[in-house]
């Protein structure tokens, strides 16, 4: 069948109702109720299954195949409530939690950034505080906007509050752009967060930030958060809140094959908005992360070889 | 100064800050929180006053000066919460409340339709019910949606339990698509609207419609919501719920035209969602949709002439 | 589940599978290399499921529950070679068979105008010859291309030369533009079509088109055929060889609807190019057409005002 | 070759030093700098000889061959000082008379409208005083704009005042939107133009107004003068000064098709702004116009019938 | 307020009428009737506020407030001409010499390049000849272009011509692309300018750039003039005349940066034509860049930690 | 003549049959019948010649004229069969062979990367094996896709088979992404290429990789196939099997430059897609790249110094 033909999944992959039970599933939180600035990231799991059609089954770059070495299932979206942010987030804690029981990992797409918050819930339901690494041109650790706590600009200030996180070992990475103040970098590391900035970046290069990542997660099990904001507003265009100075993909790429072999127990990409894409810029961006996050996650054996 | 320069006012009219008081004021409610299912109209008030620029002080279509027989100004945005709908609405409500101290009517840009229901709430509690037309291709008189009572879907059945809207009087214009079920509509009638489907204007023609408008509504007070996606796609792409076989922005114009001699007390035009717009075409034509109802409110007088 | 969840079927309908059979099978025939200008109706399927989602369970136009009154249900894609046209074209029609096996009625989503030949190759294995009633704004009768004799300009044609098609009842509606020669008109009255342009349309109004329709066909087993290029390219712009002067969606929706009461033995939607399109435009438009269809296509029974 | 294929000229017509002479010759005239809103028509003229490609060589609607029964070739763009208004406009004035020496008439695509002046002055030199039937959402009979007496939107003032038109047989059609004020259309009379607006279109439809166009121009020499605005921004995005509630482009042709037997001596074709076109809408759009126009000019005789 | 609330002004900062007098005025100069290729840049401050809503008040990268430790304004526009060069680029001069009443230091938005040397004539009367750093792909140093001395493409010969630039001092930032001939070069050296090709950073990196820059603007007052355009289009596609292989917006920014302790006396960003842009990411990388000039003249005291 | 007048040719070149004969032809090969996912790219040579208008003679960054120093003209489109890949590659090599009559070498402009394997067998046939250096996110070494042999994923192969390549001296440069087996890489190899990875640019930078390439070509005459996707997609979105994580223009341009004293014998430039361009994005980017390379197959002499 061509690529192009038969009804989207991610990266073409089975649906999990026909495996029954999978190693990770991909699963899609169309949420965007959470968002400050341009909403649509509610389209972003159809946006970013239509894009992963391009997606082959054998991954060089990291040498092999992430849907032969493990079972890997697009378990479709969970539903949420649109309109009740609280509600919502209960959903989505739910939905993670009842697809856990037929999966052994989640690699979320979102939606917008607010769903990491139940994600993580659920996560640190299993394994307790994660070290959580974390792609963003934002630090998300804001406290309240318009008196709400839980929106797309704090998960990792609630995460680190409820305790859900490993504070030594937690980590933003490609921040940049404009503050409130310079207490939200205070703030920050209070949380429990280091910080490699797009302009470290942009000075030291990419192998020092990767030195820095792996040596501050070290061997705890570690949860990666993508806000695809975290790329240049050129390589995606397609979201929310755009800051100019971000990261190539090229880049990302590249640090997320430097973390296969840690210990990773989930991941989420998030806010995708499809309305403000282009050419699905923003989409093949997405789902080469996600292919990427998959083959990182993926166990290292002889068999893979012979996928 | 040409009319790309200058920071944008709807028409290039003064602020309300400016003028102090005004008969009308044009303003902004820049809230989406109530979509169900493409995003975006908050940056609806933004686009539109940008498209407005090409507004001149004459409208032939009409005889009339708008600006001139009247005191229009621009009142900026009532700022409201984008996390929590109850709350949104009340603070639509007292936006509309506080600006009435200073100007005599309101002609509101959205936002999504939810924002008609705190408008209503303000109206009614100026002038008692009143009738309410209503240009859609949807009813938005459904229930609840997950729940909710009050979303883009149901301000009008809200408004009716309410006894904001004179039931003798609605009426829906250029209502098409598909609907939950035949229950929809005898729910929509028991609410107190008539309708002109989209169907019939296609089949009788405009001047019957202006014909059966004219009647339905006599000399009440009258509202009138225009929800943007009355037009057809062709000529309204930017907004979130789209349905085919819609009306052109001819015959809304032209309906429009012929209502103004009734006696309008407020006006909304909403959902323009301009990351789905294209070369401005959504948000010109609803800068000339407000344009045609701002001139429809002006008194006729022999003193415009001379403007 | 909110409307943009969830992976995409036709108006999120149950699979095929699913449900094992069913009275009319959406499919999707992802071919477009038959096509003579712009390429891309192979991503048409995928894009209409998309902007499918929208689509609601109770048509008023038609009064009819298409969903409710016979079991449709998303066959998925038909997968084809898209090197080869004549190893496309044998598979569309084994593919139309095999599906014959499950379902009773097929409405295709192209692809390209090549689909219809292979289809009515299907349908009159079936039904014998047929009625087929065209919307385009082409006549595609034409002989050969480059010396290929079967490409999106000449299904009808080698239908009419295969004695697929009843001469005495088929009827193109909305032509228009320039072509070769007169003599593509004297060739095409031959092959057994008569003409409603868009000229005609525009001169004498729709009810009179629908007549003439009407007194065409009659009684005989009926295939309707639609290319989505019948419509304006403001109502249409996604598609590959657009004429300005054509329908508006409202007017082709209503001829559709006027044809409820006739024997629709399959159908297709043709010529959705994804690329060119706009806001989903094309493929709303395109979602509703087929709506129409299966409404047109449900049997009128006291049953379905259960539904 | 495919219509894909090939250095575009208009339709794929040859250039005007390929035959060395012509009856018509199609000319581009890529000047915008009289513009006082969107600029970008300078992109015009390339841009509808690229949508011209679809144009074949036979035109049912009129019966003609256009390109048979005359010849008609592409003599490329006049060059002009993008920078200096009064020298752009002696030098089109310039390049159409050279142009005159090569070809009977001439049918320019521009550009912005203000090269209508300039090619009325060369068509009163051949012709003396003509009919313009002007097609147009804008009077362009304004006086001045920031003190400059030539722009787009004066051509026509000064060419009444320069005794270039026949104010008995002059006139406009489409006119709709909001003028500066009432004088505007005191003058527009004055000036020699009867009107069409949009307005009447709706209200007494198509066939009133070709019944009024041709009793006003009657067998006066015509020229013919179409901003692309006259169409409604759904049919014509990719313009300068949009405005609601325009033409179809069904209309415009229909329109065109019935003067074919009236005097034509020169045309042109406006402001289309390539970079507000999508999926070639408006240039498509306008390289039917172009069509219609030359279709109309041809000599009607037997011969074409071989052609 | 939300950000997307309230009428635009740069970066949602007071309008100066609203503060009486500031620091540095950031003033919109809608001008492009110095283009040679694509227009558009009149709507550039337009679309540059409106993408600028993003901005917050601290800037970590250079540890500043920088509207807390100084007072910035919105100044508007400056209106001007469309029509007339000359007249145009003298009211620009005036204009800024009014602002000067009001204001200490202006940065301005374009607009097209032409308004670099009305604005250098309006620093050189306060200041004498100023270092120009000058960030574009191409030279800017042409000397007529159809015989017309000021164009975008003039502005820094006639400055230097004038004697408004300090010779020693000035400088051009990531040149590329092809030229007339090996003479532009020659002459550009000769008017008084340093090079740094895009070449050179691509190969250099961008420390030796920025020491390169320090190194040749020393203590001079400096203008600094960036034409977004050397931004590579992937990072600035809204502009006029693109060329391949330039700066990322990461780059830039940095290299701003870097300039905080220069003695800045004036800027502008010029060049954004938003009808190329999409998703605002020309827009969104100048509201950057506007934001990084006003943060480097920023003064440095404790004062700002509190603000 | 401003840059935007006139018919488009390739950087305005004289066309191949106004000057008789030429050192290069640039030429169109408007064919994507071999594509396996997007189609489009027979728009390519339309969309590239209107981009490529602003390309100006003197290349300082070679510092060679390259239409100067050698006669480039544009020898049109070689019209080829849409319907028929074996056709078309057959007719494909004969106009390569036919252009070779009337000039030295060609870059072509495609159209689909099937258009590589004619266009080297018309090379061999004058050069015998050549060396490869092809630049591509994918190798284009598969055997079959579809039972199909020759198709836009298997020119590098079926040359290789045919002995058309010089097995010790080509590579690839820019694969990544995805790909069906480990094997894929061994029968790479086997067939003759060596490869650097986009992510061995971004580990080892461009100076290695430049190393690399001039070590495996050596004095080679050298073929050098571009295929557009192997820069990123945000750098070229319009193409048609996206890969993210590609080099930049600036990368690329680079390289090309620094292969200006090697034995280029003829090149192509492949797979734009404009339907999914945005702003010329890829056309300016590929157009640029024609540019290089005609500028390093320039003879360097002084001659060019006075051009």
């Amino acid at each position: 069948m061509p690529r192009f033909a038969g009804i989207a999944t991610f990266a073409r992959l089975p649906r999990l109702d026909e495996v029954g039970r999978a190693d990770i599933a991909v699963v899609g939180i169309p949420f965007d109720g959470g968002v400050s600035y341009r909403p649509g990231a509610r389209f972003g799991p159809a946006h970013v299954r239509e894009a992963s059609r391009l997606l082959r089954p054998y991954n060089p770059a990291q040498d092999v195949h992430p849907f032969g070495a493990q079972q890997v299932a697009d378990a479709g979206d969970i539903a949420v409530n649109p309109f009740d942010l609280s509600e919502a987030v209960a959903e989505i804690e739910a939905g993670a939690h009842a697809l856990g029981q037929d999966v052994d990992r989640i690699v979320a797409i979102g939606g917008d950034h607010t769903i990491a918050l139940p994600l993580l819930r659920a996560v640190h339901a299993q394994h307790g505080p994660v070290a959580v690494l974390h792609f963003d041109a934002h630090l998300d650790t804001w406290d309240t906007y318009f008196g709400q706590p839980i929106t797309h600009g704090t998960p990792f200030r609630r995460a680190s509050e409820e305790g859900l996180i490993d504070q030594t070992a937690s980590m933003h990475v490609g921040i940049r752009g404009p503050l409130y103040s310079k207490e939200d970098l205070r703030d920050d590391a209070r949380l429990g967060f280091a910080v490699v900035t797009s302009e470290d970046l942009e000075e030291e290069g990419v192998a020092a930030a990767i030195a820095r990542i792996r040596a501050r997660v070290g061997d705890a099990p570690l949860y990666i958060s993508i806000d695809i904001d975290v790329l240049d507003p050129a390589h995606a265009p397609g979201t929310g809140t755009p800051e100019a100075g971000g990261l190539t993909s090229r880049e990302l790429l590249r640090i997320l094959r430097a973390l296969a072999d840690l210990r990773i127990v989930g991941a989420d990409v998030v806010e995708v908005s499809p309305a403000y894409d282009h050419a699905q810029l923003t989409a093949v961006a997405a789902s080469h992360v996600v292919y990427e996050l998959l083959s990182a996650m993926a166990p290292r054996t002889a068999s893979e070889e012979q996928a």
